[in-house]
């Protein structure tokens, strides 16, 4: 199979780039065709890969791409998840090329969504191709590639709900997360689930002249910044009551199991170009993104913005506000007491209103399943190193919707790279990860296959 | 007089129409021209009027338009002073009406500037007809219009300091603030001065995931609404150390005085649409905006601020953050004050910086002065009321200026109202109030003229 890869690259390479020229930004209304036309060319290449069947599945939002072969009903079958969609691009002015011209540099594809996660969805359509034409199919595959999975994957559940028959399978392999470095290949067995909200504060209901007002009544900026300030203590433990109810705690074992991975704080400083980490008292940098949960502002926004300045107190402010979540907290119960708990400390001089965005649920992935085995083979395989179970900060919901509506175990095995800068500015992609995957895919699904026998 | 106004009482306003046509945003490089085009229109009005001489007058950066009409040199000079720029518009999508396409509603001039200034310069130069067609001036007069009020007036003291002689004069009038009511005439005596800053706060060099960074690095958004929130206690009372060491602290006699004015806190909060007010504690509504100082953000941004939910820990969060002063505190060292102590509050987890962008010095108006004798009594012969005196929190910066280089005295003599929306959408200007100051200030010259004596 190397052989053909290797004979392929080029073209291999090629298409990816064709597939990421799509500007499929599935926030934009805007972008509403593109993102159509990135499902067609997931479902035009799966059919070129010599997939039995590849349809379009329309939703309420923006559509599943679903795709099988099936090779012998009594084999076990991998249904792998994915999405084509990809995140907005502001600030558009960092980016050193155009976001949808990907170029090539150092071995680095640069473009939305190289990594995170058309390059990595890309990657099992070509490992469909190459077990085929090297006659190395080891298990049926089902395909289920999405196009709301940053947008949060909201007509997803229904979809999966209408199609249980159709997507019977023995495990669901994903590649959108990835590994510590290049030389020390790692698979997430924890993933943080969300709760994404959008609050808005409002004052006077015009504008006020600053000078006027200013000093009379609530500004909505000020009262945000307060509100927001006080929902961390000095020690960055969050405030929101009952938050931590149900945050599993870890042991002073698995703790230290976890601190095993390898990680250079002065690296990471370094890298991030920052003069010091910040975070919860009492718990490390691998901790604070793998097993507890956070609170951050993704944007926030009032008043003037503009160049120069402008003495207003505007009538309103807003904050879009995400908490990562981790086992077993639930999506839904922590937006409530975000909700509660917000407008339970809004000063009388504001009114404030909280919209829930989207969220999911943490999820964990067994070590000692035959998924987990199946990968670790594979990717130990490929990278000549065995793989290192850690847990991934990001959010990946559906894992936990899988396993409540299919029953399904998920394996996280994914190929990026911290600083591929997936939802920045500059967003690539190493070409030994796009390959590396491409080789490792056909080895999951034969060790998928044995272990199962 | 008034006859000679009712007869023109149509093109008057049409004039002025004209004049809110021009969308002289100075804070907006690309409203150059219009804002040259607002000076030529000042010039040429000022000219119709029947001044001797009217120029446009080039500086760093917008022009001022100085013009005069000497009578007598033996007769007492009037200095008229406002300004022909306004503020930008937005939010634009809150306007009824575009900001410069002014239209009359309820006897109400809606659009930009049509209180500030525009509409208030505006009668000053149709008093000056009024005066010369009824050869009713008292006094000399010249004017000082400049384009640069609305960004900070930073080439005003070099114009000043270079035309010191041309720019003698025995009193300053300004009509750029208002009046409590239509039925309660005032006149404000002291200004509040301002600092004004922007501040930037940076994490990483580079946008992040919050899935992957989220908890454990510090995120600008965060720590900015922390360090906002930190400057004021639970009192409200602003943290900056030395922050209110020259406050001029009043006797309970003088408050008592001040809060005799006219006010409603009912009336307030029902305009405003607020269900409570919110400021320092332990002071009154009036207190807050006359004599005590503030720190209010005007604006705000960072991250993602686009319609859907990006999780983005964006490397650099924003803030505009102006601060009324009151006599005596002195804007450079307020400004000086919260540069070091934002630079000080910091956690090592971002970088901060610190951009002043304009300021000006508070400035009191004695009420025994001739000028406000004059003008008190002017007032009360259109309004059939005697005027109170107030302290508005408005900061016009260049009182304090006028008095340092020019050695004079400024009259506050504003036709506005608090409800005129200035700085905000659907800014507007009532007929009443238009025609009030183009009858009023043809008696403050005659008053004027006849204390001088």
């Amino acid at each position: 199979m190397i052989e053909y890869i290797n004979k392929n690259r080029t073209r291999f390479i090629d298409e990816l780039l064709a597939f990421l020229r799509i500007p499929s930004i599935s926030a934009r209304s805007e972008h509403k065709t593109d993102v159509q036309n990135a499902a067609e060319f997931v479902k035009a290449k799966l059919l070129e890969a010599g997939a039995d069947l590849a349809e379009i599945c329309p939703t309420a939002g923006h559509p599943i791409v679903y795709g099988e072969k099936i090779v012998n009903p009594s084999l076990p079958t991998v249904l792998v998840y994915g999405h084509y969609d990809v995140q907005p691009v502001d600030p558009l002015h960092l980016w050193d090329s155009p976001p949808f011209e990907p170029v090539i540099k150092d071995e680095k594809i640069y473009a939305r969504g190289a990594c995170d996660d058309k390059g990595q969805v890309y990657m099992h359509v070509k490992a469909l191709e190459v077990m085929l034409k090297n006659n190395a199919l080891a298990c049926n595959v089902k395909f289920m590639i999405e196009g709301e999975e940053e947008v949060g994957s909201s007509n997803l559940a229904t979809f999966i709900q209408q199609n249980k028959t159709r997507l019977k399978a023995d495990i669901i392999l994903v590649s959108d997360t990835g590994i510590i470095a290049n030389d020390t290949p790692s698979i997430d067995v924890g993933l943080r689930g969300l709760s994404y909200v959008e609050v808005e504060v409002t004052g006077a209901d015009h504008d006020l002249h600053s000078g006027v007002y200013g000093g009379a009544v609530g500004n909505p900026i000020n009262v945000l910044c307060e509100m927001i300030a006080s929902m961390k203590d000095s020690n960055k433990h969050i405030t929101i009551p009952h938050f931590y109810d149900d945050v599993v705690i870890f042991t002073e074992e698995e703790r230290a199991e976890l601190n095993k991975a390898p990680f250079s704080l002065d690296d990471y400083k370094k890298y991030l170009d920052i003069d010091d980490v910040e975070g919860e008292a009492g718990y490390t940098t691998l901790e604070r993104t793998g097993i507890r949960p956070t609170l951050d502002v993704n944007g926030i926004w009032g008043g003037y913005t503009g160049e120069g300045a402008k003495t207003v107190l505007p009538s309103k402010a807003y904050a879009k506000i995400s908490m990562r979540l981790v086992p077993n907290q639930s999506h839904e119960k922590i937006t409530e007491l975000f909700q509660k708990h917000f407008e339970s400390i809004a000063p009388k001089s504001v009114r404030v209103q909280v919209r829930p965005h989207h969220g999911g649920n943490p999820a964990l992935t067994p070590t000692d399943s035959v998924g987990y085995k199946a990968a670790s083979l594979a990717m130990e395989a490929t990278f000549g190193k065995k793989p290192i179970p850690t847990r991934g900060g990001g959010s990946i919901p559906i894992v936990a919707l899988f396993e409540q509506e299919l029953g399904l175990k998920t394996v996280l095995m994914g190929f990026g790279l911290d600083s591929d800068a997936i939802h920045s500015p500059n967003e690539h992609y190493g070409l030994f990860n796009y390959f590396k995957g491409i080789e490792t895919i056909p080895l999951f699904f034969k060790y998928f296959a044995e272990l199962s026998k």
